[in-house]
């Protein structure tokens, strides 16, 4: 090993992205070419990875938080003897894992990047556990674009890790001063960058990203590191090593002319089959955290005729989840005694994450820590989960294992006015891929849904209620994910109403109603609005001729009302209403808001009324 | 006025936001007591506003980014002589416009604020507009949070309000020490805030916010300012004045205990009624937007037969908007060659304003441009509008008009995968209070709609395709938001196939398929989605036996499927098919992708044939 062999397989990096690059037809060879060296440096002498074994704990992680120069990745794993030529060439094609952007249907990703400025804050996660709950000598490394540096949450990655003290994670700052369009904000300053992220306080090194000598002593120094994060800024070109290509505007995610792409190889050496042996983790180095029950699970039990919120219950559940499960970790954006993620903080400090108000760090971190095999809860408002739907959605692509939880849904949080509610969250999170999303209405409904979720794979989440209400279910019952609970029902039934959450005790009301007038009305609890319990809502809709009304405290958009009429279609006529929020909230009582919504107990046997009287008329 | 003025009409605001939240019996008094003497220096010598006449372009704005600090706002305004005691004390009641949280149902309120990390973004924006538009010498005070400065967003503005040289815009950060449940990442370290901030670019200050000299001094040094932001970093308790309350944990957003509340008064001096003359900005400095058309809409035309992408007409009609419009700006996150928005920075520089990879501060920019009367239209892709869903979200709150575009929908993007596509935007935006959802399938018909929404108010957004399609429609078609096209209609249809963009194309090829088989079937190009015409959608629905195939290039969730089953509830027996993206998509080609998707012609087609030997068996 040394400066020329560190050349030459940066070379090989180059060609071979531009040779992906160019048999997929589309790609991003120049953003590759000018992190090659850097990579080329890491591969060879620093990295300690078993590609044999890549669920071995103590391997380290490689994030491509620029996930666009996938070629370059890819690059590596051929260098590294992972895959052969055939599988880089099938870069971007139909089948192939090999993806345009990294994902992990390739088994050494760990996490989907391409999103920029997830990659840094993800890393932060697995550092976080590394450092503070493993005691472990992993690293992670993250390749990290100029461009992204203008995004936010790489603000909130810089701070968090200061704060945490992650010696452990080394972010290495591709500095190639051409954007997708355009120059970025600060060029080749690379001093702009230090100035700012060593105001943070990070340790930061200044090379040149083209210089293996310097790239040496930088990561060498990097590893010296105990509790100050690494940033290396490295000044290189775009498209480095092709004449036509390098420091060139217009070249941007963009293959190689195909009458150039011999040329360009040329250029850079030809092709070349170095192979590098990149060195394994110590034997025994790493830990596996030990997942599942380690204790029994006690969870909270109320009496019915308590009232208790039900974002009390996800408390108290939580807690109860963290002393039976050591794999169990929470997260929060300071705003843990709303969320009551708070009693487990108190229970389990050690394994709780203040993630301060930075929704988006607080979604990374949690996807770091699922990489790392824990068991995530993370919580904050439900409006506020809004904040960081990109970071959903991207942890969909990884298939993290979340458990999210938005407490103050909807109109029936009262005074804070609209800002604060939560309205939009079910639409959100029903359209991400393979999601849960459940609204229970009862603490002890809650407490089970949230023991359910830790078992869950993919993303789920649970949103809360911030008002107190009444217990309608016995501690015992089970309450599975996918199912709903028929909470009236006789051979009387002529009207469906069908609801979550608040509306649920609505609906109850209004029930007894109608009961009152002689209308017999079937409620359901739809706590589960995905997977949403469609054959019961089918048989309720036929049971009753069909007259169906939704109530739910959110937008119209996306909701129950919307999941209950997917599930309805092609089940026969049907009647529907559907009460949801429409007009723009203020302030006020939870009571006043709901009415005002058009969606407390008055307002929906108003709606079975309507539909009863339209069926007579009919 | 003076030292001790500005003591005792501190006092006052500290009084009223006790008294305020008092009858409220909820709100954030403490919080609002640890700004109250920066507030009380800046409404008696530095703000200029005119307090009847909210809508002089010569005002000042004045943004409370920590909108938790209502009350403080509201005894501002009480202050000012602008609202009597009683309108202060119907805080959080319902119906009365002082809400928990300001909104502009406020007439001197710009924006929503409440959500953390906004208001200096969208101040950015207002700053933008007097110094890169306007050249006016209006200024735009923010007054942040500390808690709020762990916000990516918040380094997004610093950034950018850095970039753009803005010495008209004045951050006063309340470092008031305590966030929600415990102490800032920084405390009162006011060298953390000044190192960060300062190494981003900007002038800061640090004086004891609790000193009206040392405040005074300061407005007066960020009044000096031409090309860079000020940051007052003020250290100040909370509870400030209220000796069971000043500095002590455990007291956020808490009124004051009913039986302590008159000690607390008195603590402060007792009630007072201060009014303070707040001086008007000088007749005539401020200039109004010329709104509205200044020239002729010449919209670009395409021939029937060419193939143009749609997101191609979106950047020539944002062009020609430009040109007719002189009140039309536009931004983008630095992906301008792919949502071509470059083709209006090419020719409209000076109101182009590129916002690099910063979608939070993009949309921020654009509710602050709004508020200055400006047509902003804002675009990245689709999928990365995710990013910014919680701005989004607000600037409905505020009632900003707002025009988004969101490119590269959905699998038709092809080999850069599923991190690059637009899959959940549908559900995303129709759960937007107010909002309108276009998408188009030809540029024809794109460029229509452009038009129509600078015209729009709320929020209005068109999502476009990446690939090149035909022209469908002629160029003197007209197309509304809130209307639909039939591309295929006859008398003896016996299938309605409901599609939106990428998928009108492979519904056209499935009718096509099908009239070959002697079915014919009715093709509806739902492009307007929000709102949608259910009037064409229950018509084509009765005349095809309720025989509906609706295909979308979206997630299941929240898009056009559950959009058309909302219209077509209760429009008697519906026998539906919804063709979306169910399972995680890679990278291919289009073809490949909409077909693994079965999202193309053949899964169409296929549909309506089940759907019609359901029909004949049944």
């Amino acid at each position: 090993m040394g400066v020329d062999f560190w050349h030459e397989l940066a070379q090989q990096l180059r060609a071979d992205s531009v040779r992906a690059a160019g048999a997929a037809g589309s790609g991003h060879p120049t953003s590759s070419m000018s992190a090659a060296d850097l990579m080329a440096v890491l591969l060879s002498k620093y990295l300690r990875y078993d590609f044999d074994d890549p669920e071995n704990p103590a391997n380290d992680h490689l994030v491509f938080s620029k996930g666009h120069a996938s070629p370059l990745l890819y690059s590596l794993y051929r260098a590294a003897g992972a895959i052969s030529d055939e599988e880089l060439l099938s870069f971007r094609k139909f089948g192939s894992p090999f993806q345009g952007h990294p994902t992990p249907a390739i088994k050494w990703v760990d996490v989907a990047t391409g999103s920029l400025g997830q990659g840094l804050p993800i890393g932060v996660g697995m550092a976080l556990a590394g450092k503070h709950l493993e005691g472990a000598s992993y690293r992670v490394w993250v390749l990290c674009g100029d461009s992204e540096m203008a995004e936010g949450s790489m603000w909130e990655a810089v701070e968090h890790a200061a704060y945490y003290g992650l010696g452990n994670l080394i972010a290495i700052l591709d500095m190639n001063r051409l954007g997708q369009t355009r120059e970025t904000m600060y060029g080749w300053d690379g001093g702009a960058y230090e100035r700012r992220v060593g105001a943070f306080g990070w340790h930061t090194i200044q090379v040149d990203g083209h210089d293996p000598e310097e790239i040496d002593r930088a990561y060498a120094a990097a590893l010296e590191e105990q509790d100050r994060p690494t940033m290396i800024i490295a000044r290189t070109k775009k498209g480095r090593g092709v004449s036509f290509l390098e420091d060139r505007e217009g070249f941007h995610g963009k293959p190689v002319d195909p009458e150039k792409e011999e040329q360009a190889v040329e250029e850079l050496g030809g092709e070349r089959n170095l192979v590098v042996e990149v060195r394994k983790p110590e034997e025994g180095a790493g830990r596996a955290v030990e997942k599942g029950l380690s204790d029994e699970l006690k969870l909270p039990a109320y009496e019915v005729g308590e009232e208790v919120a039900t974002r009390a219950a996800y408390g108290d559940a939580l807690k109860a989840l963290g002393a039976a499960r050591r794999d169990v970790v929470a997260l929060d954006g300071e705003v843990s005694n709303s969320t009551y993620s708070e009693k487990f903080a108190e229970a389990h400090p050690e394994r709780y994450f203040e993630m301060f108000i930075a929704e988006q760090q607080m979604l990374a971190a949690a996807v770091g820590l699922s990489v790392r095999g824990y068991v995530p809860f993370a919580s904050t408002f439900a409006a506020f989960l809004t904040r960081a739907y990109d970071f959903i959605r991207m942890a969909a692509i990884s298939g993290a294992n979340l458990r999210l939880c938005g407490s103050h849904a909807g109109v029936s949080i009262g005074e804070d006015g609209p800002s604060q509610m939560g309205l939009e969250d079910l639409a959100m999170m029903r359209a991400v891929h393979g999601s849960a999303v459940l609204h229970p209405s009862d603490p002890n409904q809650t407490a089970r849904l949230v023991a359910q979720m830790a078992d869950r794979e993919g993303i789920s989440y649970i949103r809360t209620l911030r008002p107190k209400t009444p217990v309608l279910y016995s501690a015992g019952e089970e309450f599975r994910i996918g199912g709903s609970r028929v909470l009236r029902e006789s051979d009387e039934d002529r009207v469906t109403i069908v609801a979550a959450g608040i509306t649920v005790h609505e609906a109850l009301r209004a029930a007894d109603e109608l009961h009152d007038e002689g209308v017999a009305a079937r409620v359901v609890d739809a706590y589960s609005i995905k997977p949403i319990d469609a054959a019961t809502l089918k048989a309720a809709a036929q049971a009753t001729g069909g007259r169906v009304v939704v109530a739910e405290d959110h937008w119209p958009e996306g909701g129950l009302g919307e999941a209950a009429l997917s599930a309805l279609a092609g089940n026969g006529e049907l009647e529907f209403r559907h009460l949801a929020v429409s007009g723009m909230p203020g302030s006020g009582s939870p009571g006043e808001l709901m009415d005002a919504a058009g969606i407390s107990a008055g307002h929906i046997a108003n709606a079975a009324r309507e539909l009863l009287a339209k069926s007579r008329s009919a």
